[in-house]
């Protein structure tokens, strides 16, 4: 039985995010009226909680589970957004994120998702689903909208702050994995952020990696500049974490700093005030293009498993995307694809 | 006599950028006419070609150059925006470069301005005017549009790519009495761009970085995520030369970047182009505001001189706004000011 005959079961982090558990469980009902049965979840969290806000989505809610489609496991502790990652995990052996990912690695859910504290997701990932054979640091990365049709998969975006130069190659190769599993993008474009597109341009980090990826299997296209990655064209940026997690939240500040700036321009006069007016419906639909809620979440790459990280702000749409982009990366065998590249590179770990 | 009551000469490097020497000479013209004789200019590099375009310009380059506002000083050399930029100063002694800097060394001009080959531009100043006691690296900063009225100078952009914690503290003063110098700001704020507002966030040098910030007399608001820049409200943001570059670049890519999802919104239809059509306007009236030929040029602080740097595609008009910026940082005695703050800080350099 190939993968595609088979439902999938996604077990959700339903205390995860800042408006968890109502709009986790409402994007999670969704999602599995939206697939029509092909889709089953597991609402790990507080049952008592998770049911109450369950009767709210009568009768789609109870019919799925009737029908097994939707499940609750409880889970009593509760890791808050602003909770230390590594601290809360020793102190709250309940939570419904470490609940969530046993079962998940025991086999009982095919791929976790969670739009709570990105670094507890991160780490208890890592701890408990273990890390892929030759993969030294598992990576977050996240699509970045382009001028042309493909976005940019940018990363690591803040897994991993500092870097080694085999890492950065690491990332590139599980990007590269990512998008031709996940866009159906055949041989992956992967550049790596410099500040310049000469082989000699870079920090002492970049330089070596620049050596790695040239060396490697990978299509690599060079370095990129910062202006590259909008313009679209190159599949995969390749940067540490810390210059990842800076440019992923700068871009999306894009769409609020352009909101303010027309509504300066609106307040000018009548005349551009009803040129505003107008220029309402483009605008939206321009941004909602780099809206986050769109994904609905970022692949954790290099666990044994699979791990989807939703934004905190996630409201019930973006979960339900999240789910289902969970649902992909299952069916696509991201994973199976990140080993088969590995086996065929010449710098796997030995 | 104070500064302000002193006519105020600049030296332009007539052969920098990428319309150069049209584009500089014609620039040039209108900042000398623009300032009514406030503004002297020494134009350097070739004499012969630097004439030919000045006689487009006539009647006002003939009447500038008989009051004296406008002069021509020959340089042979032409550094290329694609020179590695040592290997030219080497190679290349009477570079308009080389001849402008040591105009303004020798006190026959009050600062030098080039839009030019940047690294060319950055060694030179560095080399032939030294540094400021107590600097240990001249940086290159960049004011970015905020969603509030004041923008927010990121610096480094390109100078320095590999930093030590010393060199972001140094960042953040120079680029403190930078703002408070020019754009009348009261103890301007300053942020250490990073990945979390808490102490604890950063990498290894960010971290050092954090403590020297927080001890200085600066007004140090702590850690800035990427989001914080656009939105507005913090005046410096400190970073390493390579995180800077790439968000510079990433942010200057914005506009295409728009335009082109405008283009492709407009593609849908009679009505959605009509809306693009009106939107046009406002759109161009917002992307100005993000136009680095509006501010001219970036400084270069932390030389004995004042010496400023020019987009490599530079217009008339953005060599205008470039000449009249080099005036400003003569004005407003920014190295003073950077000096003043060296005292009273308990971190100068022995």
């Amino acid at each position: 039985m190939s993968l595609k005959d088979k439902d999938i079961t996604i077990v959700v982090d339903a205390m995860g995010g800042d408006f968890a558990p109502g709009a986790v469980v409402q994007g999670a009902v969704e999602a599995v009226a939206e697939s029509r049965g092909r889709v089953s979840v597991i609402l790990v969290g507080r049952q008592a909680v998770i049911e109450s806000e369950l009767q709210k989505h009568s009768p789609a809610a109870a019919e799925a589970k009737i029908a097994g489609t939707l499940r609750v496991v409880n889970a009593d502790d509760v890791i808050e957004m602003h909770d230390a990652p590594n601290a809360a995990l020793k102190t709250k052996k309940n939570s419904s994120i470490a609940v969530g990912l046993a079962l998940h690695r025991d086999g009982k859910g095919d791929a976790f998702a969670s739009a709570g504290n990105t670094g507890a997701v991160l780490s208890a990932s890592t701890l408990m689903l273990g890390r892929i054979k030759g993969i030294g640091r598992p990576t977050i990365g996240a699509p970045l909208p382009t001028a042309t049709h493909s976005p940019c998969l940018l990363l690591d975006v803040g897994a991993n702050v500092d870097c080694r130069a085999r890492h950065l190659y690491e990332f590139g190769l599980m990007g590269s994995a990512y998008v031709a599993a996940m866009f159906g993008t055949r041989h992956p474009s992967v550049g790596l952020l410099s500040i310049g597109e000469e082989e000699t341009k870079g920090n002492e980090v970049t330089l070596e990696a620049f050596k790695l990826l040239k060396e490697s299997s990978l299509n690599f296209v060079g370095n990129i500049e910062g202006r590259d990655i909008l313009k679209g064209g190159v599949d995969v940026a390749v940067c540490d974490g810390f210059i990842g997690n800076i440019l992923l939240k700068f871009g999306e500040s894009i769409p609020s700093f352009l909101k303010a700036r027309f509504v300066r321009y609106a307040s000018r006069g009548p005349r551009e005030k009803l040129v505003a007016l107008l220029a309402r419906s483009a605008l939206r639909s321009v941004m909602q293009e780099m809206d986050y809620q769109e994904a609905g979440g970022v692949p954790l790459l290099g666990v044994n498993g699979v791990s989807v990280i939703g934004h905190g702000g996630s409201t019930p749409r973006a979960i339900k995307n999240m789910i289902l982009l969970a649902e992909k990366t299952v069916l696509q065998d991201v994973n199976g694809k990140i080993q088969d590249s590995l086996h065929r590179s010449r710098h796997g770990e030995e």
